[in-house]
């Protein structure tokens, strides 16, 4: 999908939502498992019930892989039922070197026919530009994630660059590709991270895990992290797709994915 | 596996050899690719062939994701196929937030069955110690990578640390896990920066890329990374498994092991 498609998507449903499809066969409703795929089955559901309200699905890839090659196969039936004008993302932190890379690739983009992927940064450019030899393709680069974890390493302060490692990944890889083709995960969800980040990348789109049930304001994130083109895909996973556990999960799944779609709505009005 | 059990493998082949199982099927010789697994049957031939002179097998997951869930029942197959007292690595440089790693976990370890993953440190403490929930089973952390994008990032000197950032990596992982449960992807070859990662990690094994096809030697490397109790495995993928693409491709294989077993054991007589 080009950025304009994107852009254009976001305009018309007034959304910037990417549903995260996090499907855990052991938080779904009983009522499912008796299906002969209940993660496709679930999957399917829920994107009959927000599909209006969000641009973007992600799956995460572990939740798929913890179930084995039938897991996989209800991943290719998600990604063959999602309707094209809405993004994929497969969330599946990938990145080696070079050769393998490219076979990642191949795996995500041509096997599974996914929009993006998410790829770690560690081993620096080699293992992140085989995926970018797609037309239409691209890939979102871990800059700063939302997890306890990421202080670990990505706040630390690189010497003589008067930055964060984290900035260091920006500043490096934007190099790499262009807003075109690439995008952030940043989990911040505080101004003053978003100010510094989007003085380095001002025109990539950035997608932001961590509102809802990580805790983060989604205010805050669209009123510092918005750009001429909206430039954010705001994530929620656990909140949409496990608002109820009964026979109403898809019903409440799309009641929460349009209070989010109509909050969204007011902030594109205000800040875009 | 526990450690013990793997140094009693070294002392016991007189090896530390590790074959990576990077099984392409656009690589493999013509003749097997009538059969009904091309895959599996290309690895059961190889380990027929070099089991006697390696401790460890090494799936790189992108060469079997690929292949979509078809390339995931083979390399299931040839995980079951691999001698029980082999230590298997999953080659899939994984990592993401706690729940997320502990999804992966069980999919490698309780589905899978590997002994150990490799696993990408970018995002801190809670992506790693999931995997280190289980018996016997280990996380191979990267620290520095063989590839030229190394550079980009794990080279970069943190501020205030008088550390580079694999240094620190490496400093800051240890306390994570043991070096039962903890090994190292170390992409070095050089005498210098070996003796470097040995004062920050002195028992700990390192998982040693890079050796044969990319260049570097295994005499330095020997020379420079092995402690009392050898603690290292390094891997060989190409310069084996692809040493002939004809009928004689096991054979040729068998050999190749052969030869870098002899060569280990010449350096563990004399460095260890």
């Amino acid at each position: 999908m080009t950025r304009a498609e994107l852009i254009n998507q976001i305009k018309k449903k007034k959304s910037f939502l990417c549903v995260g499809l996090d499907t855990d066969i052991r938080k779904m409703p009983a009522h499912l498992l008796s299906s002969g795929d209940p993660i496709f089955e679930f999957n399917k559901q829920i994107i009959d019930a927000t599909a209006d309200y969000c641009v973007a699905y992600k799956p995460n890839l572990a939740f798929y892989e913890a179930e084995g090659s039938m897991g996989l196969e209800s991943l290719q039936k998600t990604i063959e039922y999602i309707p094209k004008e809405i993004f994929t993302i497969a969330d599946a932190k990938r990145g080696d070197i070079g050769n393998t890379s490219s076979l990642y690739a191949r795996a995500f983009f041509e096997k599974m026919n996914f929009d993006s992927i998410t790829v770690a940064p560690y081993m620096g450019e080699d293992s992140v530009v085989p995926f970018m030899a797609y037309d239409g393709k691209w890939v979102i680069l871990l800059a700063l994630t939302s997890n306890k974890g990421s202080k670990d390493f990505q706040d630390l302060d690189i010497n003589g660059r008067s930055s964060k490692l984290f900035e260091e990944v920006l500043k490096t890889s934007r190099k790499w590709g262009t807003s075109e083709n690439l995008m952030y995960v940043v989990g911040a969800t505080k101004a003053e991270k978003l100010r510094a980040i989007r003085k380095i990348v001002p025109d990539h789109f950035l997608l932001v895990p961590g509102v809802g049930a990580q805790g983060g304001s989604l205010e805050e994130v669209a009123k510092f992290g918005m750009n001429h083109d909206c430039g954010l895909l705001v994530n929620s996973s656990r909140g949409i797709i496990y608002a109820s556990s009964g026979y109403d999960f898809a019903i409440k799944a799309g009641e929460e994915a349009k209070k989010l779609q109509q909050e969204m709505e007011q902030y594109l009005d205000v800040y875009l």
